[in-house]
């Protein structure tokens, strides 16, 4: 029997209910499509931070190397300094790992409530492909004369042909496999960010003319793609995006698809080991009362399966999730609004695993 | 008499159209409070651009200068590249006048659709206050190797300490003048953007503890402000932020107040000369049809008059929208569909102004 060794990251938070959930299901799934899941646990996270000191001990990175995926609840601790962890745990992985693609379904499952007018499951379906290591989150810039009324700093949005046609051979790529209109849309801002943006277009274009006729190019500007996402959702198939930018609007893709109870992400490396994660975040005030939200979870635990090739095994848990909405049983997807506890949903959705 | 010197620019495709309801509503208020306002026209755009090839000539921004205010409808044409008119007149203006305080109101007028559900004027009603000469918009960066598969693209996001204290100081006041619950939320991204976000932050805090005790202070990460805009727009009083941000979330706000047709700018120099428009652009298909939306214009214009300091004949233009809009004989706010001419918008705003 094909099995995949998976590395748990449970983290802070409500990460480690959620995250049980999310396991499962993906058990559910595997036995029903004859593979295996063998889980190892990692305590990263806000809590081992405040006990050691660190971050990711320079060991892990080789650590989680060997799995051939990482499955993440949520990294966040009330009591550790905001940006610690994230640099020192999500970025730090990103990089150290090559993740270099962020992907980020937004789409409006049955009865999900959106705070958009007249919008239903047919108007908000897409997918934005954020470029995931480069850009203005290499950390290169500084500052001087900290502190003086002469402070000086600098952050340096940085990109190199190969790296952005890495992300846009991949979001091609994506594009050919969705059913959809098979338009890729750059979302950049080329208009100020002349030397970036440029590369950019002219790649978007070069590639998509010489290897992807069959996919419709578009182009809009970060600012404006905010409107249209708000607008008309509906004209979107799969938008590619710098690092920044995809930060950005994948947050509001987030909020329009019925916000963080349902938003799951991907970092990946196409070639090596990829990262899976509800992006809601470690939700302290709701921790241990077993009324958190796990569909994000689940639904990253499916985009796991998708990428490594378990197809059949991903759409599955994607069906469950959706004939779990359109049964109406699930009242809410706010914490404590559900009508079921998080187990009762995971039960719940693991049951109609078909 | 107190008398302004205006410079309109009318500018490319409605530009002109809706500048004049924009001047009708001006001069019905001007002649109620006792003040004129001498106009000059100057034809900087897209069709002058075409004709001679320069965007702004070297003389232009001295000649501006000499005036109160300048007033502009709309820059953009669909027979010039991208990019060229918006940096050679609309940025190069901001950089040569210093504008360095870009304004956007946020308020939803009655009976002005927005996308959002069950959200009403008074929940969508507030400022943001967008850096509007630095950071990434300072052109700083470049390119090498362009072209080839080694090629390397950078732009700079570069802060000093004075550019992000004029800004925050000016955000301060404007935040103690407005009658809302007095809060001032910093919208950045401090946990990828060390460096300058860094110093924002400080700076927001410390200016706020020293001179602003009144002033609530409040953060926001960029990527989670527009889940907010979007889920909790009640929530906001005034924003602060950096150029790039600033761009990003003021067209999301102009979606949630009803879009373009409602949308109106200040580009400020609080010492010197300051520009306002319509946000809109300059919508070739609509142009001289006399069917596009003008009450952008009319807005901007009482903006502009509350930065020349009539802030009672301000007031009077931003009630008479308000009546305009309340009266419900303005069916809609696009182009096309308001069941009146732009000139009858404007005729109807100019009646109202008491
Ligand atoms: C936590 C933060 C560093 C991170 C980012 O900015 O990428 C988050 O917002 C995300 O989108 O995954
Ligand atoms: C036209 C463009 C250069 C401009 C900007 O990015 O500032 C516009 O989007 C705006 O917000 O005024």
């Amino acid at each position: 029997m094909k099995s995949y060794n998976i590395a748990l990251m449970p983290g802070d938070g409500t990460g480690p209910e959620v995250l049980v959930e999310g396991v499962k299901v993906l058990d559910a799934v595997a036995s029903k499509f004859g593979f295996k899941l063998n889980y190892e646990n990692y305590d990263f996270g806000g809590e081992r931070y405040m006990k050691t000191g660190e971050c990711l001990p320079d060991n892990a990175v080789d650590e989680l190397k060997k799995h051939d995926s990482i499955f993440l609840g949520a990294i966040g601790h009330p009591d550790v300094k905001p940006g610690i962890l994230e640099l020192g745990i999500l970025l730090k992985l990103r990089f150290a790992l090559d993740q270099y693609i962020n992907l980020r379904p937004v789409k409006l499952y049955p009865n999900v409530e959106t705070p958009l007018k007249d919008k239903g499951p047919e108007h908000i379906d897409f997918t934005v492909i954020r470029e995931n290591t480069g850009g203005i989150y290499t950390g290169m810039g500084g500052a001087a004369m900290v502190g003086t009324p002469n402070e000086v700093a600098t952050q340096v949005m940085v990109y190199t042909r190969p790296v952005v046609e890495r992300c846009l051979r991949y979001a091609y790529e994506y594009t050919r496999k969705r059913n959809k209109n098979k338009t890729l849309t750059l979302v950049h801002k080329c208009n100020v960010l002349t030397h970036v943006g440029d590369l950019w277009v002219r790649a978007h274009k070069e590639i998509g003319d010489a290897e992807f006729q069959d996919i419709k190019q578009d182009y809009n500007h970060v600012d404006a793609a905010t409107m249209w996402m708000v607008k008309s959702p509906e004209f979107y198939d799969v938008i590619v995006t710098s690092n920044l930018f995809g930060d950005i609007i994948t947050d509001l893709g987030a909020m329009i698809q019925g916000g963080m109870g349902i938003a799951a992400g991907g970092n990946i490396n196409p070639e090596g080991v990829s990262m899976f994660e509800p992006i809601g975040g470690s939700a302290p005030k709701y921790t241990g009362k077993n009324i958190i939200n796990p569909l994000a979870a689940i639904c990253s635990g499916g985009m796991m399966l998708e990428t490594l090739g378990e197809d059949a095994a991903a759409k599955a848990i994607d069906q469950a999730v959706n004939d779990a909405m359109a049964s109406g049983k699930i009242k809410s997807l706010s914490a404590g609004k559900m009508g079921m506890s998080t187990t009762e949903v995971g039960d719940f959705v693991a049951s109609l695993i078909k």
